[in-house]
């Protein structure tokens, strides 16, 4: 057997589980274990994958924290964006993927292996993120899919690593859940079919608060900076405190119904808190501080941006040009957000900043002013409207 | 003085009172009041209505009810477009006027008169719509604006109509409200600046119900034909018994921050259940029943839609191909959605529908299926990525 | 060998000469041919490929004349939108290759076959535009690909039809040639590389004319109904008549560049007199008698409807809603378009239209008029640019 | 008569000749004329401008040369968006309008006037440009439109100039030509109604070179800095190059129809033969370095970018974020163009470019190669046409 390494995205779940030792053992790997904590596990549970990993005979395990990377290359576009996938869903685990499979390609890259494996299976989204992006950061390298090739059943996996020794408790949970910075989803039963909600007990964060409190969020060219009183030097940082402070009221929660890249339709839970609250509060002094035009050019690019993310290609060269319009679009995104929260509610109070266009300098809607006059605009509606009334005379349909 | 006559679009307040002694005693014309009903009077404030303009003298009162046609040539649109403007407000008072407009400028067309009047000030955007509309069905009339025009104060007008011996209560109201059949707007004191909420007792309906309540809506090709187990004949009632229903949870209430016609931003307030839950219940049917493209168009299109009728532009012949295309995107959108009301809050349980795409049928997101295989998913993302993988090869990028 | 039918698209050439063989005699299928002809073939020509199916031994061969239905399924849309593909390519062969796949489908269903085939190779776009019109119309009916799957060179497919007793002559030409209603591609030499002209040797159409000739083409309601004096009942016939006319002056040759549908770049030459003509034709005449924002909203979605055609998406219900849309777009699109033919280009000298909204009736541009003042465009412009003023002061920028 | 002072937009014409004497002597004005060159005046031009503006007594007269900032602020981002409005026009004027009119503003403002003044009628796009450029630099300033507002006749200005003792030619040309860098616009007779060409005599560059000549273009990062041997410093001097080269042949020549900024329609003829090179050439280098969706939406964006030039609103600041779009798509757009130039019209050969898609490393279009297989695009075509295929099935439609 020749000398072949592969690196092996790593979760300690089932399926890479078996792909450790059926890379090594029957396909005569050196096996590479990685993974990527994009802000979704804490240092205990990446201490228990690493001992996974290691109990498997990997021969080799890293752990790569991207989660202030995944924030400044992605994260942040999304909420430059406001980007929810079809009115709802802040894309959390679409857009964790791509960060993870770029920083797993990164990896393999610098380590040199011959082949690079993941454990998706052939029904889902993912495969195509990682296999698009394995092939475009490594193109002569062979990309080896075990779960999706063999399609072995649960069980086949069980008894395969009980055969190499492995006899953990790989009882399937009820629901699935997957947890990152930009927030958690929940999969399972209700989620499978067209209709059903999740029951309170299936949500990760339970609801714990019940009287209204007041927040504010900074924001400083449209990025997270404070919250309250408390000013973060990382915007991802921001985003955990506020997962942490909005959760336990049970915001953010919602099923998102939504096309997957291999053209059927799912259904897949989500409480994603911090997410909601700062789309909803950048989206709300974004109203004050922008052109019109600036507004519904933003909602434009990044209803693309947004489903194109989704569906993998990150790394299409019009990604870059969009996030260079979005940067663009933030320069005065700069201001408080006022927001109430209460159980399974928020509402958005009002905004302050210095380059509200609402500005009380400029004319009250709804009250005469300096700066323009009636005549002024009677004048406009003579014009804005001039075409309509040549076409319906000229065509006399009214 | 040579016979001249005008019609006025009359609402019974200090305006529009002024309005008609103005153009009848101090200009001379034979003054025609019309009211239009667009589903927000009911007949107690009509009659009133008919009272005082025959109190003022008029020459002829008339009141149009336009709740049918309003309905079917705007309301429906908004429905298959889901337009939330800046992705919160259903236009209530903006895709009104429109429709107020229109029958105003037909009625003024069929009496055959000189002139056309209305109420509005030179602050806000109803002038422009009314202007536009008019001069487009009647470009040789004359469209007179006293209030706009005369720039007098509140009082000035009171002392005026007092001369006249009108002597009615024209006191101010704290918040201006503002009812239809698609929403009602609450605009005073704190939405008159960036920052502020209104306090319950601003908003027209008061919370009432305080327990859960199922809800099931029935869409029949986008359009709502049922509540629970009543069917309805006009998808106009559905929406007029859907408002009964749910306006007691205080559920629809927000306000929008936006950008007026005449270039300044403004803030108003609004309720309005019946359009939210039927926006969000149809939205929902749609994600389950359109193909990822149609949901993308529409999206793009609406957004356009909507902001050029809030603009007053409905008369733009591009308004009628953006209806055609949403009309075509119906076909398919018939359904129920399951959802639950509560208090200040409502959520989407899930749908029912024979043209749900996300059927069991076709394979279920997540699991292996028949209709297609790993194999096939590889070479979909091999070729699916197969450009970029190429752009960044041979421009070095990675 | 079981009772088992297959249909086949058949053109007379090298690749589906051999698929008859080689699915009859090796695979034991039943073979039946069928050529669809889009406008591209004449009697000759038919009678040619009839007698070479004959020759080869299929059980039945069949013609489908789809040039109406083409017309009027397709082209038609791509006149309404102007389609040019990156500014340039009327989509010639894209275009047909949809509606022969749509009638084959249909063919093959109405006959009950247990397969259908074609002739694609591993290489291009058709295999796609094929696969997938065919696995939409019959599911549960094999694709059978033998081109692209056996991977035989040119001889070798020569040589098993010499064994099967067929020595035809199979030499290649210089310029692979497709003619259809639409246009003529030719690609080979020249355009296999990123830089070359075609010799004028190589177009299918030489240049005979040369003296400039007047033309008027007369367009109802989009489309093309009249030719100078000569009205024709089909536009598809006024179509080819215009071919005929033009395309003896070298009118409508270029090369598309462009992305295939499998991610790489490729060019193509294409000659298409007719389609440029029409569609430069309708598109002035548009400019006379469209809104502003029907021109660009007719520019948005055509150019995602001609790339999703490309692209072989034609049954996506999106499409069917984009010719929603285009369809009452064309409302008033009727009247005279004036050109001057000359040697390899063409002028269009102007319009002439009932609907034109160039009408003298309103006013000249440049010249002042009796429905607006200059007063009037004063206080547009105050409005128009209201928001821009208030956004710089605010921010201090100029 | 108290000191006011006022910047005047000075052509040498008759309309601004008039301002000056109206301005100083019936109202007292301080007059400050000012030229803007933005590419369109040689220097014998300017000079006699400057005389003029001196024999009618102007307190200051200013040439400001902004032909650098004009290509580097505007012309660059019509280029690398490829703007033609309505499919033709490369917008020689309105571009230069807007330039001029900004540093029209700087001027005044830092001048410290009370007004400013333009010569524009109550009839065209200039008078909108102006002004919203004017009112956003110098909300207090007050603008001044003498022509627009007196409404006066040629022979009535021409009377008055006689009294003040100015007496020169000012017989009205045939055409009303305007010169410029990005093309000259040639109005009047044949381009005031909807039909009929300009006359050969009409056009200020005749056809002088009947040969054909070859061409190349040398493009970095999308802006043009080469033609044939020589390299320029300034892609502005690259463009007169261009069009001293080109223009001699008779192409670039076009009459364009469209909707004016107050809303009727309008003809004008042009001839701009480096601006339609450039932006040919540029867009054929494109097609083979970006990716398909950069192509796509840099279309979609500049559609709009450029209209909202045309009608005046380039301070908008979507205009900048689209900018900021544009400049990140140019990244590669480096490499050579052939073209032939021939007598009224040239053909773009091909490009040569390091960053070519099309490169033959990654297999030729219609070809087999070795980054794929036909079984990936088997498996590509069945995922990409999944969802069609569910819903024709389950609607079944088909």
């Amino acid at each position: 057997m020749e000398n072949k390494s592969v690196v092996l995205a790593f979760s300690g779940g089932l399926d890479t589980s078996f792909c450790v030792k059926y890379l090594a053992e029957e396909k005569g790997y050196t096996v590479h274990a990685v993974l990527v904590n994009t802000g979704g596990f804490d240092a205990e549970e990446i201490k228990s994958i690493e001992e996974k990993a290691k109990a498997l005979g990997v021969a080799s395990y890293k752990t790569l924290d991207e989660t202030a990377d995944y924030y400044s290359k992605v994260v942040k576009y999304l909420v430059f964006g406001n980007v929810l996938k079809n009115g709802a869903y802040p894309l959390s685990v679409s857009a964790e993927r791509v960060s993870q499979a770029v920083a797993i390609a990164k990896y393999a890259k610098a380590l040199g292996v011959n082949a690079i494996a993941h454990g998706s299976t052939g029904a889902g989204n993912d495969q195509v993120r990682f296999d698009m992006i394995f092939q475009t950061f490594m193109p002569n390298v062979e990309i080896i899919t075990p779960i999706r090739d063999l399609k072995l059943s649960r069980q086949e996996e069980i008894d395969f690593l009980k055969d190499k020794g492995i006899e953990w408790d790989f009882s399937k949970a009820e629901y699935s859940i997957n947890k990152g910075l930009w927030g958690t989803s929940v999969g399972g039963k209700e989620t499978l079919t067209s209709n059903g909600q999740l029951p309170e007990a299936a949500w990760p964060t339970q609801v714990t608060k019940t009287n209204a409190e007041e927040l504010t969020l900074h924001f400083e060219q449209g990025e997270l900076k404070g919250i309250n009183d408390q000013v973060f030097e990382q915007p991802y940082e921001a985003i955990q405190a506020l997962e942490k402070l909005a959760a336990p009221f049970g915001i953010g929660r919602d099923i998102h119904v939504g096309d997957t890249i291999i053209g059927i339709k799912g259904r897949v839970g989500f409480e994603a808190a911090a997410a909601i609250l700062t789309i909803k509060g950048h989206q709300a002094l974004e109203k004050h501080v922008l052109s019109k035009w600036q507004i519904y050019w933003k909602d434009q690019v990044s209803s693309f941006y947004g489903n194109w993310l989704h569906e993998g290609q990150y790394l299409d060269p019009v990604m870059r040009d969009m996030e260079a319009m979005l940067d663009s679009t933030q320069q005065y995104v700069t201001g408080k957000v006022f927001i109430t929260l209460l159980p399974y509610r928020f509402q958005i109070n009002g905004i302050e900043s210095e380059h509200d266009l609402m500005s009380a300098k400029f004319g009250h809607y709804g009250e005469m002013n300096n700066t323009w006059t009636g005549e002024d605009v009677r004048g406009f509606a003579k014009i804005f409207g001039n075409q309509n009334a040549i076409y319906h005379q000229l065509n006399d349909t009214l």
